[in-house]
């Protein structure tokens, strides 16, 4: 008889915690799996704010697949997905193709810009390592090239982050710890910079505790932050966005850095292979499959799941993605050795933190609120969880946080 | 009696050093010493193309002038000079003005592009500390953007220097060692990485050793630089430049980074003043003032001195700099002292190294030949020694070059 062919799409947080549960729970002879990857690397989509910023280096933010993955169980293929093909049960790659008898789909997210003129061109994004990088760069170059200039740009010196969700806060707080550094290193006066953070929402971080984000915003706007609520972008151009409130007239803000941080929608290969989506995200069922595909799971930013509590998706997070990449595992184990009963799954919200930069934070963990020093710690306690959940302590003492104190 | 007023202008190697050696010889009650210089540190120009690179960061580059002068004896104005009025006997100032009794320039030279179309707007410089970072951080920036863009553009991985004299080969020495880390750091592949010299005059480093100009050419070579010699760059275009031999038909180098090493002038402040110079160097009297000016003293890059053996122009250095700067304070001291038989210069050239990076260099160092490891140590050493010659031992301790073996 054929081993059946196991292949997960993706090495994200949920792609690569599937994997590594998989090549524990499945032996060799019950069944081949195969690991497809952009990248040889994994980076921490939850650490890029500050790879961004410039606080952490990106190599601090990414690991080596090969580092977590069993290669005895485990083929990785380093390639890109261009479609799916669920008929013939086989994925289309840049370089080749795979056939599958399982798939699991953790391509993650992409960038949303609801149509909004300019954005994708103008605008930089803090979605990969790749992106990250530049971003850091391309502020550092504006700061480098300030004083090399007879007239003075002081839009070189003028940064907005569109998005007051969990990525623009985080950036913002690593930002503004950034900048009285690259003002010493450029030699550039302090006051000269502007940060400012444009939000549609009525509110900072909407669906957070109200005190919780008085202290968030209190605290970056002590530290130089402008914030501009209920106030939309409606268009970028080159070197200035234009915003405006409600329906007044938008007005210009002149900026050589505008930074998207405000959508993520589901990934594209979803809506182009023919799934049923809204905005590229599927309804998986609750065993998560994707309706009416028995042999197709969906995890991560691409899969839709439903918070019964207020009848809204679940936001897509790295913890619901490893969460959903463990019952996959399980349900797919149970598959291969032919059990029908799949289990279900639920979400189990252990907590959230936004970080403020190095030192500050803001969060609910364990229902219990917390800022400053202490919800700081429980963000390098979750940021390290993660690495002890894909890769265990070996990772975390060679990617972990330890600048706890 | 009204106590006289020295003004020196430029705190570069040969103000700074007239200006510590002036503070020593000269009681408070004898003379006022004033130093002008535009920005409130003095920075190696020798070392620029390590900062240019990223070999070295630029604050190691830099140290705070008040770190080596005498604040009881020597009034420091951060200024930038506009003009200077002989007649009058005044400096004007961008925010002011002073008057002086004798007067030393010693503002520096200026990159000189031979009026060459499009240097000016589009090449970078290796000329001072905003010029260097600008450069370090336009390469790196590139490196960055590369893996981005979905269609790549291998121009952003080419870099021309436009000559191959003692900065252009310092430069690519260090950049050779900086491209394998950025290669590594930004994943991009370094055989897609293209450095191309050129150079119109028929040989790398002219003047140089024909021996020692070999091993620099081939070791160059051998870490990947491209040599055009004998070829002149005609334009410089966004993204390009025209370059061609003779009268030859000039074809296109598509290049991302262009940097223009080839040429130094004197300050352009020389000819606004309305002395006479070629160039901007004024051929300045034995005892290095300027004919006709009995109180004004001209050194470093703004000053003509002639090597009697050969008939030309000494190439300006910080070693002649520095030794027209002891010999300035000493003549300035004997006018004050009213005496009238001033010292003449002549020039003690103790050797010049060319570095090709960290742990190599080709030299002649007190008539020997040097390549290697020992040239690279005798460079430090003679890094080292305009520190010590400046600011004494502290200051060599603070920012010297130990990195020897």
């Amino acid at each position: 008889m054929r081993k059946p062919k196991i292949v997960i799409l993706g090495a994200g947080y949920g792609g690569l915690l599937t994997t590594v549960r998989l090549q524990k729970l499945i032996g060799v002879n019950e069944a081949d799996i195969v690991l497809v990857n952009k990248n040889d690397y994994h980076y921490e989509t939850t650490w890029l704010h500050e790879a961004s910023a410039g606080t952490l280096h990106h190599d601090k933010v990414r690991y080596d697949v090969s580092n977590v993955i069993d290669r005895s169980k485990v083929d990785f293929v380093q390639d890109t997905v261009v479609e799916i093909n669920k008929d013939e049960k086989k994925v289309i790659l840049e370089k080749g193709e795979v056939n599958y008898d399982y798939l699991v789909i953790a391509l993650g997210g992409e960038p949303e810009t609801f149509g909004i003129k300019g954005l994708k061109e103008y605008a930089f994004g803090i979605t990969n390592v790749n992106s990250s990088r530049q971003l850091r760069e391309h502020i550092e170059y504006q700061f480098a090239t300030y004083n090399m200039e007879a007239e003075k740009n002081d839009n070189r010196l003028s940064i907005v982050v569109g998005g007051a969700g969990f990525t623009g806060i985080e950036f913002l707080g690593e930002l503004t710890n950034r900048i009285p550094e690259l003002c010493h290193e450029y030699d550039v006066d302090f006051q000269k910079v502007k940060i400012t953070c444009v939000e549609a929402a009525p509110t900072v971080l909407p669906g957070f505790d109200p005190e919780l984000v008085n202290y968030a915003v209190s605290t970056l706007e002590r530290k130089g932050v402008e914030f501009l609520i209920g106030t939309a972008i409606k268009e970028a151009t080159p070197g200035a966005i234009l915003v405006g409130k409600g329906d007044e007239e938008p007005y210009e803000i002149k900026a050589e850095t505008v930074v998207w941080a405000a959508g993520v929608r589901g990934n594209a290969i979803i809506e182009k292979s023919g799934f049923e989506a809204m905005r590229g995200r599927v309804k998986v069922n609750p065993d998560l499959r994707a309706p009416g595909f028995d042999n197709v799971f969906i995890i991560g930013d691409s899969s839709l799941v439903i918070n019964e509590e207020i009848n809204r998706p679940y936001p897509p997070t790295a913890q619901i993605a490893m969460q959903q990449g463990e019952l996959v595992a399980r349900n797919i184990g149970a598959l291969i050795r032919n059990k029908t009963d799949l289990e279900t799954f639920s979400f189990d919200n252990k907590g959230t933190v936004c970080s403020l930069g190095e030192d500050d934070a803001i969060g609910v963990v364990f229902g219990k609120k917390l800022t400053g020093a202490k919800a700081s710690f429980m963000k390098k306690v979750v940021d390290n969880r993660a690495l002890y959940m894909i890769g265990g302590a070996g990772l975390v003492l060679k990617k972990g946080k330890f600048n706890v104190f």
